[in-house]
């Protein structure tokens, strides 16, 4: 008899058999046996990359614990909005959360340096400073304020510099700009003219078309191109400075954590790791063809941001960036620690994936 | 009781009772629950990055598994050497090994593309082509041959371009350089008039110290300062043209991946796709704390390759590694799968993270 009969046999035939089912389940070697997690996020249903990752999260740790663990996907407005993911595992309303670390912000300022912030650290970076660096001791310390363990589930790359209705020769060209920018990001192009608004995603695309705004940022070329900004949008810009690598995470109520036993703990965390070196190739393998679709099959003009223009906004993303800082201990804590690490990081990349790069552009026969 | 007490209890007690222990142990359900896995490596044991990395794959399977699967690792030449860990997992005298594709190239010249090509692909690139374009099929098939099912589990992100004790300032001063360097990097470097030559790692620094070479390369900062070569060496070279992302493998005999569970399986490939995120963080870490020591502290001169000493080396490394494609079908199958992602990478790349690193390097105030 397979369980699932068993369960809704006894579902049927009343009140007394379901207590002893009830009872049969509560003896330890059942109870140990399986167990259903809650797992609320922050995307629309199998949202490509994002949804999607979070399922595959979902999956891995039900095949590698032999379903001794379901882990049950929730859409953000399934069991609880999207934004109201953090607070449903702190207080136990739901297990596990899959979202982005700087929708907690108002929580705690803190929490942006585990997502992404302007002229930031790259997904390779952000991974390292968290194994490796000192990120994740700060980041479960900060967490565990609010009954959450969280560690990195996905990430999305490098982003795009958005779509614009005009082009963007000098930082004066920013000056009433109506874009569509939310978070640090948005702050950042306010501090050098721009009137940058937040929109729902749905809402994004119309305001683009009936020019109630002049340009948006989303996220690369695959979820872009989805959403068809090319056919409201001419130039496409890069790169995406306000998101360099942004880091998707995972969060397990602490108490529920606490009880699962270290295979189990083992599982959910090889499953993030694994989801996280998978889901950063998915993005730029998905990405590379979705750009040569938007560029060769329809005409969409990519531009790059000039060098005046970066670093006007590098220094708007400096003073940004620091000023998040100051906000409290905890968040001064946790940048100082990333930038000690980014400065490293700056260093390495210099001498590896950038000098290693540039020279592969140089002209030279490969491949042909 | 624990099982071990039992087991050394049983050993004890004589002949009788161990009968009896080696009973109770081949009972299905106790020889379904407990397997040991022979995992033989490349690698001298517990070598920084790569030696430890197995130890960590080893260890995640034991840990999510709950000690059903213990996996024991066996350092180069404990149960086999080094470059017989391929045969010693088609044969079934292990059961998995942890090494680099390209050491086995013998077999096959295909299995270069899985560890490393000069102008080749870097550790996200090649996680992407291997988990979303292709490149896993291709490898399954190629290894099917040989009784193995391979997968990514380890990166060493870009490595140097290596250690010279003249300087490199245009192509003509490759003529009769006496330098150590493996493989294909090997090939293109005698192709430009280099003498490459190959030698184990422990004759590589008394060969550059007595002036039996000329220069040398090794890995990166991290196992490059703990050779000392900083001693024997005056000029540290960049970029790593000839290992641009080295992809370490994990494979598994064939029949024995095959009697694995479901969830074996998938703990397996977690923890292989979990570890190969880790290491090339801790990599990436790693190098540029050491990349720091050995400049600040050692007074090591770094030295960029002259665009026009790329452009001669990427030319003939297109020419190997066209001329490695020609060898069998098969190699020319992995090859056109490798390059028409590479044209992808490139054009994404551009776009993507090389846009971002280069803006980041403008002058701007950032964590000041």
């Amino acid at each position: 008899m397979k369980r699932r009969d068993f369960l809704s046999g006894a579902a049927i035939t009343g009140a007394a058999t379901a207590t002893t089912v009830a009872s049969a389940l509560s003896t330890p070697a059942i109870a140990q046996d399986r167990r259903e997690l809650k797992l609320v996020t922050t995307w629309p249903k199998n949202f490509p990359g994002l949804g999607t990752s979070a399922e595959r999260w979902a999956q891995r740790i039900t095949a590698m614990s032999d379903g001794r663990l379901t882990v049950k996907v929730y859409a953000a407005g399934e069991l609880v909005p999207a934004f109201e993911a953090f607070d449903a595992v702190s207080s136990g309303t739901a297990d596990m959360y899959h979202g982005a670390e700087y929708y907690w912000q108002g929580k705690s300022k803190a929490f942006n340096f585990f997502a992404a912030v302007p002229f930031g650290l790259t997904a390779t970076e952000i991974n390292a400073w968290v194994y490796h660096a000192g990120g994740q001791q700060l980041w479960d310390e900060l967490s565990a304020g609010f009954n959450i363990k969280p560690m990195l589930v996905a990430n999305t790359g490098v982003q795009m510099g958005g779509w614009f209705n005009k082009e963007i020769n000098a930082v004066e060209d920013y000056k009433g700009l109506k874009i569509r920018i939310p978070g640090l990001g948005g702050e950042v192009l306010r501090r050098i003219g721009a009137a940058a608004v937040s929109l729902p995603g749905g809402e994004v695309f119309p305001a683009l078309q009936s020019g109630a705004i002049d340009a948006t940022e989303w996220v690369g070329p695959w979820n872009d191109l989805a959403f068809g900004f090319y056919k409201v949008a001419k130039y496409y810009y890069y790169p995406g400075f306000h998101e360099p690598g942004t880091a998707l995470s995972g969060g397990v109520n602490l108490a529920v954590w606490d009880s699962l036993s270290d295979a189990d703990k083992a599982i959910i965390e090889a499953a993030a790791a694994a989801e996280n070196d998978y889901t950063l190739a998915e993005f730029n393998t998905r990405n590379g063809d979705a750009l040569a679709t938007l560029v060769n099959e329809h005409g969409v003009e990519l531009r790059k941001f000039s060098d005046d223009i970066m670093k006007a906004i590098g220094d708007a993303a400096g003073e940004v960036v620091a000023e998040v800082a100051a906000e409290d201990p905890m968040t001064k804590k946790v940048y100082d620690s990333f930038i000690d690490f980014r400065t490293k990081a700056v260093g390495w990349a210099r001498i590896a994936d950038q000098a290693y790069w540039t020279a592969r552009e140089l002209p030279y026969a490969y491949g042909q």
